[in-house]
């Protein structure tokens, strides 16, 4: 629990920018932030020690108003590329065709529905439209506990699913003092450190652990959530189809599987659209966000049938954006964008390059750790350089480092100290080489 | 407690597609109807008999694929009008420049942040932005609970305020079995047939009252949220001022005041930006959905910085999409239409028009019951002729013989009786002429 605690701290404060200002600041970046600080308050988090201000963003590129260009690493919303232009086309047309929700007719919603529950394995037949991940995750908890009659979930030590209050609850990393509720329970992520040589295994094992504990407290198990990929825990992707034993596991307790894909959704993972995909397995709900319309505000809920049912008879549900004529219209050129410009085939070249020069640079940068992950989603640990611990100094050094550089890049894993490579599916070799010579050049020093 | 739960499934129901398809549909029509219904499943709620297939909107006007335009009473999302050429422009401008998260500086937030709070009274000086009114007041209800340490939240009997776990729990018109938990109890809106003609004086009494019963029961009161045009429980706009009594009552047992402006806000009330400050009353926290981005996704939580300031020491909150670029820019176009259009003016005088025309009119209709709201959100009463009883099945009846005649509108209230005109705010005097004739025709039939 020590090291829990620390880990949110380190989490949360991460790349922020401190609000005593330590870094000379240009003169157009000091005025925004005192701006900033006025309207926004307690809430504004900013990144970097000296923040960026942004005036322009192309494919994997963002452009500052100092002119200087920075290769993004960081940003999986614009997940097909900054300002792609066939969503940006689509937005702009039907924005000045007609926008309203969703009780009336509209092709448009309804063949992003169809388009987008095409890739979905049956019996996962159903979508409600939401407008944010945190919607998505919040209605999928919602219809587990509905359908178990159970409260309890468990999620991993240092997940993030959302910001309702229902989400955080689900969400350790967002509690700076204090703990989830005691229907909330933690499991530690899916690494050998952790389980052993069978991680499948023993993580099924800790799941089982925490629903049994939380029945013996009186509180009946609802189920998993889980971000497939385990992005704010420090990426864990492999081996594929260890969340099988999981899935088991849940079920066999009679809870139901929430399937977290705003993280690792939308062909990041190189080989499927979805990270549970690359499991073999199927959960009961997806919930998706992030990348689904490439910065529109959009998300979404699929589940199979009579999960929703079951929840309609209930409750009155609608979202009033959700899913309405524009979010389908930059849904469908999400999709279309995927397909067209080949961005799952590129996410698993492109990554399998990045960790083939990590790999091969690990002689020269002692303080290159275990880099592990799936397609463009991979996680790069920053250890010490004398016994090989985690060092999320120096990942925070090398982050700054690298903005130095051209190159944004985030950091999560409860220490903080394990690189966060997610950029734009777009990016290319070229820039993909840019940044493992940069990440070198500033190791191997 | 018998009519409430009657009252909620006459709002469920209201003005929904039947499953069974009663009406004839069109090609087009059925066809739609058929599709939403395997991808949506339960949660497909379509309204009207025969639904509308929508192709285009301008201003008050809706395009349907048959060739009709029908008028638009019902949506107050696209509030400065259907598919505003400055929003659409701005949205499409800011779509390809760059759209990414708030943890970067950007000019168009920062002004948009600067000019949404010129609109708010001190000393409600920070903002928080979200992505839909659902969302603002989840964050706001954490934000009053944090700060008065009480889970007792007092809503209205028919309050509707989101979808989310925790919002739903206080919109008890969304339970269709069951109630709110003992945390959230609700009291008759603030109209005379509940109160006498004090409403002020009652309404705060019955507010006490609850939160009393609750801290009795060792549920500590965290304080009201309150839709200050009170739509879902059928429009209750006067007299000004007498919110003001329940803000006191409110405060005198610590509690704290959330006003909620998806509904009023935005300049609808036709005298002030907000429904509160038409009471004179100044809310600990405001929240902003639906209209603020004219259908692009965007909703915002303005409150004083000490209630923001003790919320960001105990969690971390970042919402992905809040406040993007494309959204300040969408919400910079609405506040720059609603000075430049003259809409607050234009609500004012055309919704004084309808009252009037209406008023007028009662004598010839006898199923015209009371006509109240303010701006261009009225409430209009059907009753039975006989008896001056509500009467929702002549309200929906005339909403569908409105749709006939080309004119959309919806009901509310806790019986489903009361229409509610709430169209875009470009609404005109013709228009309005045009809505008054029909309800004329209709209702002196």
């Amino acid at each position: 629990m020590g090291q829990t605690a620390r880990a949110k701290k380190q989490i949360l404060a991460l790349n922020a920018f401190p609000a005593d200002g330590g870094a000379a600041l240009a003169d157009d970046v000091a005025a925004l932030v005192a701006r900033r600080r006025k309207s926004f308050g307690a809430t504004s988090v900013l990144f970097y020690e000296a923040p960026l201000h942004i005036v322009g963003a192309k494919g994997a590129d963002i452009f500052t108003a100092d002119g200087r260009t920075y290769l993004d690493l960081y940003n999986n919303v614009p997940s097909v590329g900054h300002c792609h232009p066939k969503v940006v086309e689509a937005v702009a047309r039907q924005m000045g065709r007609y926008n309203t929700h969703t009780r009336y007719l509209f092709d448009e919603v309804h063949d992003y529905a169809e388009r987008l529950l095409a890739h979905f394995p049956a019996p996962l037949t159903n979508v409600a439209f939401t407008c944010t991940g945190s919607e998505s995750n919040d209605l999928a908890l919602r219809l587990i506990r509905g359908a178990t009659g159970g409260m309890g979930i468990v999620v991993t030590d240092t997940a993030y699913h959302g910001n309702t209050t229902a989400v955080t609850e689900v969400s350790p990393s967002s509690y700076k003092t204090g703990a989830p509720p005691a229907h909330v329970r933690t499991v530690p992520p899916p690494h050998p450190r952790h389980y052993g040589a069978d991680v499948g295994k023993g993580f099924a094992a800790a799941i089982t652990a925490a629903a049994k504990a939380m029945a013996d407290e009186g509180i009946p198990f609802a189920g998993l959530l889980v971000d497939t990929i385990f992005s704010s825990d420090g990426v864990y992707a492999d081996p594929p189809g260890f969340l099988s034993a999981a899935f088991d596991a849940v079920r066999a307790l009679g809870g139901l599987v929430i399937a977290d894909e705003v993280q690792p959704g939308f062909a990041r993972t190189g080989t499927h659209m979805w990270g549970f995909a690359r499991h073999g397995v199927v959960p009961d709900v997806v919930t998706m966000g992030k990348p689904m319309g490439n910065g529109f505000p959009m998300g979404g809920v699929v589940t199979r049938p009579e999960l929703l049912t079951r929840f309609a008879n209930e409750f009155g549900y609608f979202n009033t954006f959700g899913g309405n004529p524009v979010a389908s219209a930059a849904g469908l050129a999400v999709l279309d964008a995927i397909a067209e410009d080949g961005l799952m085939e590129n996410a698993r070249a492109v990554g399998a390059h990045i960790v083939g020069r990590l790999d091969a640079a690990r002689g020269r940068c002692a303080a290159l750790g275990e880099v592990r992950g799936a397609g463009l989603y991979l996680g790069v640990e920053i250890v010490a350089r004398e016994d090989g611990a985690p060092d999320p100094a120096a990942a925070s050094a090398l982050i700054n480092r690298l903005r130095d550089k051209g190159i944004l890049i985030g950091a999560a894993g409860p220490l903080g100290h394990v690189l966060k490579v997610r950029p734009p599916l777009c990016l290319t070799l070229e820039q993909a080489d840019r940044f493992a010579d940069a990440m070198e050049d500033i190791l191997s020093a």
